[in-house]
This record gives C-alpha cells, sequence and structure tokens, in this order.
C-alpha cells in the first residue's frame, strides 16, 4: 500500500534549480542541500529574524553571493527548508505505514512515525518560527495550508480504507483527520515546550485508544 | 462551582508594578494596560523580533523612557502580554463553564469557550510568536510551562469530577487533560492558518464526541 503519493506542497511556484548536466545537478543538490541544512540549524539557533544570508555563508564556508546564487531571497530558503522537513516526515511515515494493510494499525503506525518526528529536536522547533512567520508572507501560508492538506488527505484515506473494510464506523473522515493533526501538533507542541510534563509514548498510546474507540463500531 | 483559582502563572518573578497612592495605582494600572494592548497589536503585526520599544511608544503616545519606566524590556513587555491574554481566556472559559455542575456538559463548555478565544483573531496569533522565542529565553519556557500547568490542572479537575460522580469511567486524568488541551491547540492553529480547510464548529462538536466516547463507562 503506498499511501504517500508525490504531491507538491509549493503550489504553483517553480523550484528553484539550475540544472545542466548531471553532474553539475549533483553538485547543485548537494549545495542546496548544504545551505538547507545550515538555514535549518541557524534558524533553531537563533530564530529566524535573527538569522542572516551572513551566518548562512559562514555556517556552510560558501561566499553570501553562492548562497544567493541558489536561494534569491531568505523566504525561499526557509521554504526550501520546510519542504526539506516534509519530505524527510513523509519518509519516516512511509517506513512505518506502508507496508501495513489493517487500517487500526496503520493508525497506531501514523502515530509511532508522529512520535519520532516530535522527538527529532528540530521539526516542531523548525515548525513553531515557521508559523511565527506566516501571518507576513502570502507564499509561507499557502506552503503551510499546502502540507496540512497532504496530511489531511493521507489520514482520511486510512481512515476511508478502516470504513470500506468495514472496521470503522461511518464518520466525516477529512474532520476527523483534521482532529487527528491536531492530536499529533499539540501533543508535540506541549512536549516540545516542556519534556518533564507527561510521558509522550504514554500520550501516544492513549490518543490512539481515544481515536479507535471512536471509529469502533 | 468555581474551577478557576487564582494561580500566577509567572513562577516566582515580581511584577513589575510601582503602586504608591490609590489614584496613582489606577493610573499605573491604566498605563501598563494601555501599553500592553499596543505591544500586541504590534506583535501581532510585525512580528516579536520586528516590535521595538519605539514603536509601541509611537502606538500609545507615551515616550519611550515612560514604556521603559513600567517594563524595563521586552522580555517582561511580552510577558506581561502573555499573563494578560491567559486572564481573558480563563475569563472566557469561566463564564461558560463555572455555573455547570455536570463534567460532561462542562467539556463542552470548555470546547466552546475554546472556540471563542481560537477565533478572537488574537490568542493563538500571539501564542505562535511567543512560542517561536520560547527556546531563546529560560523565563519564557516558566510562563509558558505554568500556564499549561495551571489549564491541565483545570481540565484534570473536570475529568476527576466526572470519575468521582460515576459519569466517567476511570483514567489517567492528567494525561487525558493533556490530550484534550492538544486538541484545542491543533484544532486552533490549524483554522488558524486555514480557515476554509474545515468547519471549526463541526470539528468542535466532534472532538467532544470523542473525548466523552472515551470517557464512557
Amino acid at each position: 500500500v503506498d499511501r504517500l503519493r508525490d504531491r507538491s506542497i509549493r503550489g504553483g511556484e517553480e523550484r528553484e534549480v539550475a540544472p545542466t548536466g548531471s553532474e553539475e545537478l549533483s553538485l547543485t543538490e548537494k549545495r542546496r542541500e548544504q545551505i538547507i541544512k545550515a538555514t535549518c540549524e541557524c534558524i533553531v539557533e537563533k530564530g529566524y529574524s535573527a538569522c542572516t544570508m551572513q551566518d548562512i555563508a559562514k555556517k556552510t564556508g560558501l561566499s553570501k553571493g553562492m548562497i544567493h546564487y541558489y536561494f534569491s531571497t531568505k523566504e525561499n530558503l526557509l521554504i526550501s527548508v520546510m519542504e526539506n522537513l516534509v519530505s524527510q516526515w513523509d519518509r519516516v511515515i512511509a517506513e512505518r505505514i506502508n507496508d501495513i494493510k489493517d487500517p487500526q494499525e496503520a493508525i497506531h503506525g501514523l502515530l509511532d512515525a508522529c512520535c519520532e518526528i516530535a522527538q527529532d529536536g528540530v521539526s516542531y522547533n523548525m515548525l513553531v518560527k515557521f508559523w511565527a512567520e506566516l501571518s507576513h508572507k502570502k507564499a509561507f501560508e499557502e506552503v503551510n495550508a499546502n502540507f496540512y492538506n497532504h496530511y489531511r488527505e493521507m489520514i482520511r484515506e486510512i481512515i476511508e480504507e478502516g470504513i470500506n473494510q468495514g472496521k470503522f464506523k461511518e464518520v466525516d473522515s477529512h474532520l476527523l483527520a483534521t482532529i487527528i493533526i491536531s492530536i499529533i501538533d499539540g501533543l508535540s507542541l506541549q512536549w516540545l515546550f516542556e519534556k518533564d510534563a507527561f510521558s509522550l509514548m504514554k500520550a501516544k498510546n492513549m490518543a490512539g485508544e481515544l481515536i479507535l474507540t471512536f471509529l469502533r463500531k
């Protein structure tokens, strides 16, 4: 079951790559990744506003001009950081749920994957910093909406599968997917801010129980 | 039933007020509130980093020196903005649940109150901007932890009441309170970022059903 299809999270906009030959493409990709990684680290450390193109240049050892050659603006860099994170999340989730046929187990697999993401020390920290910029840039709002739609759709499909297999009761699967994402986001945030407040593992297990009790016929 | 007791959300730190006579106290309080309101507006508009003491002075019509007289640092101002918001949330929640004796109805009342807060156009916008600064200031982390504990405790008491009245099954009430906050935060955030993605009212109703189905004996 391939639950993760290739859905672009950046609306209609073109990706900023300048590929020519295949070797140059690989250097381009390598540089891009290096810059994205440095940006992510810098934003997590200092915050988005405080992180300058100069900081990023310093971290990568590249010139500021070179950073600008790959990414025309800091805004585009932040979008690429978020796209990169979403790709990582997709990989983590795919590993946990792609081979699972049972929708109940898929829900548990999804929650396991999301716990792994919450604990990676970067994802929700970056998300919060990205969200803080959302209201100031239309393009950020669109990127955020696209990746939320991507995950809502993925979870909706698991719920629909359960309904079709006769294992889940009939529910508004889009709305329940929205609530499942809420639980994941909300727990990850509370845990990010205060690791001793509760056990993330126990909360994940109770969340699974809560969702599956609701879906029981 | 008074579910909201006076719990300070700012750890051991002293509040920055310089009261003398009663008339002066009222002017002090009035000025403080005026400054806090302007700060909140400014941060929502421009973001925390971009909002300067000068901007706040301009918005209030007071001198920059006067702002500094009331709040020694921008950090303390942000903390006061958050404390002010928490007081507002407490009032909104108290109005909806203080007269309710039935714990099931109290859960619905709480969700209604939180929907009202999500829709006020300021609260979650400020929260996200506050969270983005958390990892950079120890004092912010403490304030955030205190108000999360305050709400966890409030919801835990509703659940315990339901268990004691024999209406809810035995559960880890601290953990379930954490999950209920997750749902509230998560839905409010998704809705803040994309109002057309789902109906907040329908999501609130389904969330109530989800929680009460889980608590059914």
